[in-house]
């Protein structure tokens, strides 16, 4: 049974209505009468963040990438429970700041969890709960037939700060930062959360999530690729080419807000993304059909090999 | 940073009343009106669990370890997410099938979580968050002078269990079980919880877990030895001896509740544990001071050096 598989087995379990057929960025819960959403991911080393990162830094992308699945549900933050597997002191000290620093930049409780000792030399695999609370809860199955295509921010410059990471590139520090600190769209998350018709967080490459997207709702999507959001210091290492804009659309780790919206609606969401300190643009159009197609000034764009990074 | 400074810096930053210093079975959360259980242990090969223990046998132990605590609050599980690095192709889907069987036999729905791969042979290290609800949620910190102290069950067999998966003993198959495959004291503890002064789970060995409830409550507890129930299976392997009581009572993996009452509960609560299939027993007496002495019918024992398994 390999990790596909797995996957699969998992959903075959997870038949409750609070599972989302596991195929969302999170559970919601009933309870209370209110909204709970819940949300566990993992970051492996070589995997997730390189064996050199800063210790400081895999705890605020720990922190992060569970916040950016809460951001994708409109969630507002509420604790958090962390997995942790003991490395060197070193390494642990260096974490405990980071972590401090990460819950207190997102106002996060941390409320429990576990450290367990593993041998030296160890791979390392850190996991965290997050839980929030929500209003309206969208999914990634309600794409529209005309439903515009909207992401949030700037593509691809997590890719290229994991190049500079790995000494394969020079380039802004910002770019850096995208990799090792992401932001969470969680303050644009609440706000649109309302208004959208799907909503997820971008994190194994656009193509790919959009794609997921599309098919949960059993729609086609058609993207236009020049649309893609590039940021000035992604242009100044790789260009505008077509190429490039590949690679954005393929890279990871981006951790933007990915939505449709209906015909419409697109002012308001860019009135709300300004007062949220972000951009919000469109990139595409949702359509009856199935499947991912991709347009450029020059016409159609072959599908690349990969859309993403294909972890589960 | 060792695993102890690790501890008391994740406790120097987890403040908030939520997380109850780090010292409790589980976090409890107002929401919506009401109190929300969240726990999230790790189980890791070679400390947790042998490499050769069946696949579904630890996902049993994996579910099973997390409602123990909840069980611990008195609280009724609603769900669970899976933090799960991928195994071989044959130990995935024997996982699969035994977390499927435990998911049922607890009518825990799984609504979550995350899955990633590794290299071939990395350590196994997985994780749980268990969410429920609570009604009263006992903490370690209550109990007071002149109390009783409980235990649920009987204690050591897991200890005994371990040493027959290890090729080390033998004896009666359901010791192996209580080590492979615990059952958590879930409605148990939903009954005694609104009796209890203080309550948590036996996982690291009655000494230590008891010498913990002590510490938190600001009190001494007194143990009397020959009182600790052991089972029958247990005693044919071990014995009753001194020797083999200390043993028990520091083995760990018993997944029973320990608990405080006030004079005059006990009878109550003994009805309450026939209702629930099991048996409580008396084990000491909380009085003003602090620390744990032992005693049995020939006097003073003297504590053992190891209280329990000192993984955090």
């Amino acid at each position: 049974m390999n990790e596909e598989e797995f996957i699969a087995g998992m959903r075959g379990i997870a038949t409750h209505p609070f599972a989302r057929g596991l195929s969302d960025d999170a559970a919601v819960v009933e309870f209370g009468g209110k909204q709970l959403v819940l949300t566990h991911d993992m970051i492996v080393e070589g995997v997730h963040f390189l064996a050199h990162d800063p210790p400081a830094d895999v705890a605020w992308k720990l922190v992060a990438v569970n916040l950016s699945d809460l951001a994708a549900k409109g969630a507002r933050p509420i604790a958090a429970l962390l997995g942790y597997t003991l490395g060197s002191n070193e390494w642990n000290r260096a974490f405990v700041i980071g972590l401090e620093q990460a819950l207190a930049a997102f106002d996060l409780p941390l409320i429990g969890g576990d450290t367990v000792s593993v041998p030296a030399g160890s791979l390392k695999a850190l996991g965290l709960t997050a839980i929030g609370e929500t209003k309206a809860a969208p999914s990634r199955a309600g794409a529209q037939p005309g439903d515009g295509i909207w992401v949030s921010g700037t593509i691809g410059d997590a890719l290229v700060g994991l190049d500079i990471s790995r000494g394969r590139a020079f380039g802004d520090a910002s770019l850096r930062n995208r990799y090792r600190r992401p932001r969470p769209q969680l303050e644009l998350g609440r706000m649109i959360a309302p208004l959208v018709t799907a909503m997820m967080d971008v994190s194994d490459g656009l193509l790919l999530d959009l794609s997921r997207l599309a098919a949960v709702s059993g729609r086609a999507a058609a993207l236009d690729l020049d649309a893609v959001p590039l940021s000035d210091a992604f242009a100044a290492v790789r260009g505008r080419t077509r190429e490039a804009r590949v690679a954005a659309a393929t890279g990871g780790d981006d951790y933007e807000l990915l939505f449709t919206l209906p015909d419409g609606a697109g002012e308001q969401v860019q009135a709300l993304a300004a007062e949220a300190g972000t951009a919000v643009t469109r990139i595409g159009t949702i359509n009856e059909g199935e499947g991912l197609t991709l347009t450029d000034s020059e016409g159609d764009v072959p599908l690349p090999e990969r859309l993403g990074y294909q972890h589960a």
